[in-house]
């Protein structure tokens, strides 16, 4: 069966903000763009992140058995890169990134970022006005997905 | 010989729009933003996204022989990290990306982003109004890059 | 001790101009955007690049040691990913740029990137408008870290 490459859900926005973050120390990534986000009211938003983490809690998620698998990294690494985005889940602003970590010898280990222990963290955040973008469960992934009906 | 760091070319643009776009579960990344594109008239843009995939393929440019090396990723990965662009290839909408992509021990695969089959993907867009940024074929590398001149 | 999440600081910034860049064959991608920043008085930017190098310089930054190790990557890869940021350090635009570098089995390699020679390069950039976002040395890690006080 030949799918057409259509999207699922299209949202325009205006870019209203462009933000420059720099991390605290010993803070984790996600939590603290999230409280920001929360304290900001951004609602919506993309960002881009380099630095370098402490230690960090990477995901993988298993399509046929619908969970994450937790993968540790428990030594310093670079933070070579980060893409996330935010919009609401539950009313509550949300942070789902992915990332890429690489060690002294420039090896590399990446997936979804579910925790990163700040070193030193600079954060692109293009904050998006428009459309309410919110999470929804969907059945066919078992993920919070973009509602866009 | 000594190269004089400037580029060899530099166009200027606004963003036009911010375009977040859910993709469909089963098609593919790279055609559904080509499709997209031209669909919408999106003649230029920069994205970023996210997500998982349940195949891929990657290439890997031999800058010697001036030819693509396939690599099949037969297997479910993160979308670790994807940057790409949109611009115009005889005339039609071209999407040029590249991607990271990681496994459940957080182990990666990366490179030029020939195909790859959506589990679920988050994408931001954004659309750029300004002059024609358009590609045509380059001696010194083999590749079409874009015409600046 | 528990930290708070909030940010050390937050800029907030207009973007003025989004920036395509096709890079020259040869030249040194962190050399070539620095140059273009300080010809085009581009203070304060964020970019996404991709492309293929001829050979890089990476680098780890030893978090207990606060000194780089440098990675040489002595043959041609694709740039698979490149995320960076532009802002002053000592009154001139500086670079602060990691990537992801992926070889002919998609294999991978990344970090701070040092130094790139350019293949061929695509680079978005977005320039920004707003407070002065200027390096400082930073005690506590032993970095020029951006000054938001």
């Amino acid at each position: 069966m030949k799918v057409g490459h259509v999207p699922e859900g299209l949202f325009e926005f205006a870019a209203s903000k462009e933000l420059i973050l720099r991390l605290k120390h010993n803070t984790d990534i996600v939590q603290s763009i999230a409280e920001f986000a929360g304290s900001k009211g951004v609602k919506a938003g993309n960002f881009t992140a380099i630095g370098a983490l402490k230690r960090a809690e990477l995901g993988y998620y298993d399509q046929t058995n619908h969970e994450y698998r937790k993968i540790g990294i428990d030594s310093p690494y670079e933070l070579a890169s980060c893409v996330g985005n935010i919009s609401l889940k539950d009313g509550e602003p949300f942070v789902h990134a992915h990332a890429v970590l690489s060690d002294e010898k420039g090896n590399t280990r990446a997936g979804h970022l579910l925790e990163g222990i700040v070193f030193a963290a600079e954060v692109h955040l293009t904050q998006l006005e428009g459309p309410k973008l919110e999470r929804k469960y969907d059945e066919v992934t078992g993920l919070w997905l973009w509602n866009m009906e």
